[in-house]
């Protein structure tokens, strides 16, 4: 037990061969010396599994003394085991962004779980299923065009629960926080029958584009008054909702004081975080859980580079190389820079002046703290969990939709 | 039999369920009616196997006036249908990015495989495992650490196959093709006991940094002209490379004559091929075999933009979004433009003017052409192979590391 959490470390131990003391089919760790980092082949995700333990420990702090719930988002790790974690062991209350995820996580104990896209037609049947399967699976929709959806299947024994998704000045899906559009297709969804209004749900995304802590505080506290201020509208023609929602990382790690008066909030990429969350303030650099891993395969000083085999499969190409240390920070070696990646390989340059190579001799380990966590794991289809430098477990993660 | 190529139709179907004629067990179809992919959940990766077969014939008749073999490279796709395509059906001499990827090739049938990244000691064992499984497995070195590296491994029954890698002005690895020490290390690499110079390699990357076809024919004439040169070298040292071979599909697609002295060629992305490659003339847009299908699931006027259900996760940020059409083109609708997308959705605005959101309803399905096909593959846990519209196989890529 870490910070009142259950124990994350599953015997869900599957190396695939790498490791002489792992038995790949039953996933059981043969002897009490855990293999190493050092024994991983590169490239390799790293999950420290302190970090993310802490950092769902404090979120989950953070809410009971907002007084609101937690409903963490899946969608950065797609894993069971960060999904207990982050719920605390309950494995209730979680957002998904796919299908695939909320199979995912209702075939592995999971309940209580929110689509969290603009449902239509196509995705009805799945939902249907996830429905029947589930004590709560709760889908969204943001128009008529989605409550027609729900309507052409109606369920036999249950209703469908269904949240509004709202934009509170994002931009990118929901009815407009402050339009007639959104209380008239919540009047309508309410008259609906077979149907259930969970509430009302919104990301704040613009905080990404936030120049400074003081500018996400400003973006959670205009979503939270926006979706306060639509809730309240609805109280006033008779309805209730049920839950309001909020979420995005940055918002959730600088909680503004308004977001106190939310019933739930919803972020996801806390779990890893990443320099870009560093650079808005979510969290220091000593925060970030996760890291890839990679070797020094190559040395080429007539070009002033060094080659890794990490590329963009690995880490992918978010960052856009924009910072000072080029795609990514290299963890400890402020000196580096991670000036360009192609499919498997990425060039390593020194941030000024020529590259020491003496320094890094072919198969220096480095270890890259990723800018994006969401777009990184993304690359990976298993995570290497671990405690200081043994690996305790190998998480899989849920692809596809 | 198309194009004179075997018939890459496997009964490799496994459509995970979504299919009602498809048995997910057996990977069997079960009545003659193949599903539409109309009846695919979106997003997917569409494969169209004609434009594969295609694309494969050409570059193979291409490289026999050429007068020079073949190696296609697997990174592109990463599976074992397009792997036999390529191949002619032979299943022999082809170029892998990852161990893994040699692996699955490897336990696939496939054999004459090229490990194709500068070797180093922490990936040793592994390739003396796959000397020991296959008839030919060649590894690549670039420097005297490579050497090493081979030597810290001696093979009991076979001898190490080693290519070395040469740069020819791409600028990324190998050693320099002008340079004293790529000559030294092939000398030293014919007289170690139980190695065998296999031959030279040489990736022209640098052709992708190119205005005009001009540009790529120049590329290929001066990456042929070193690399021959450099042979030339060896030969009056007393060494014969086996091999002489350069690649990448912009130069392979438009070879210069200069190339037809060489020994082979190892293209891969023009399996597929891309945007990208339409843009530097290797293909034209009706090549392009790949494409992401998605579906509007949302109308917002009042910000001008529909939403796609088609994100990073399923297209990838490659390109920019720096196309007309923002980060592919929308096939068939040159008036749209997918211009920015989060992990799960993207956001499609008019190219010029308003949009006119009735010609695109909810649920109206689009298919984007990818910008980098390789990028957008590597997204897909399963690629969806059609012939018109009728889904005739599910290919599933090899993936990690």
């Amino acid at each position: 037990m870490v910070g009142g959490l259950p124990c994350a470390i599953l015997p869900d131990i599957t190396g695939g061969g790498q490791f002489p003391t792992l038995q790949a089919e039953t996933g059981i760790m043969t002897t009490n010396t855990p293999p190493s980092i050092h024994s991983l082949d590169t490239p390799a995700l790293l999950v420290d599994i302190t970090k993310v333990q802490r950092n769902a420990t404090t979120m989950i702090q953070r809410c009971q003394q907002m007084g609101v719930s937690l409903r963490p988002h899946m969608k950065t790790h797609k894993t069971i085991e960060a999904g207990e974690i982050m719920t605390n062991g309950t494995k209730r209350h979680i957002v998904v962004s796919t299908l695939a995820e909320a199979e995912f996580y209702a075939n592995h104990g999971f309940d209580d779980v929110l689509f969290a896209q603009p449902l239509t037609q196509d995705k009805v049947q799945r939902c249907a299923q996830l429905v029947a399967q589930l004590e709560e699976f709760h889908v969204m929709i943001d128009s008529s065009s989605g409550l027609d959806a729900i309507n052409s299947r109606p369920l036999s024994r249950k209703q469908w629960s269904v949240f509004l998704k709202v934009d509170c000045g994002y931009g990118r899906a929901g009815v407009s926080h402050d339009s007639a559009d959104g209380v008239d297709l919540v009047k309508s969804l309410v008259s609906t029958p077979g149907v259930k209004f969970a509430g009302l749900y919104a990301h704040c995304g613009d905080s990404y584009n936030s120049d400074s802590p003081e500018d996400v505080k400003a973006v959670g506290h205009r979503t939270a008054q926006n979706i306060l201020a639509f809730a309240e509208r609805l109280k006033q023609e008779g309805v209730e909702s049920p839950t309001v929602s909020i979420g995005s990382t940055p918002t959730c790690s600088q909680p503004a004081d308004t977001m106190g008066q939310l019933t739930e909030i919803h972020p996801g990429n806390y779990i890893f975080y990443d320099v870009q969350q560093s650079l808005l303030g979510s969290c220091k650099l000593e925060d970030i859980a996760g890291r890839v891993m990679t070797r020094v395969i190559g040395h080429y000083p007539q070009n002033g580079h060094l080659l890794v085999d990490c590329g963009w499969t690995a880490l992918s190409l978010h960052s856009l190389g924009q910072l000072p240390t080029g795609f990514g920070i290299i963890d400890g070696h402020p000196e580096l820079k991670l000036s360009s990646m192609t499919q498997e390989v990425g060039k390593v340059h020194a941030v000024e002046g020529t590259l020491d190579f003496d320094k890094y001799p072919i198969g220096t380990v480095l270890k890259i703290l990723p800018y994006h966590a969401c777009a990184t794991a993304c690359m990976h289809p298993k995570y290497y969990v671990h405690s200081g430098e043994d690996i305790v477990a190998v998480w899989k993660p849920c692809r596809g939709w």
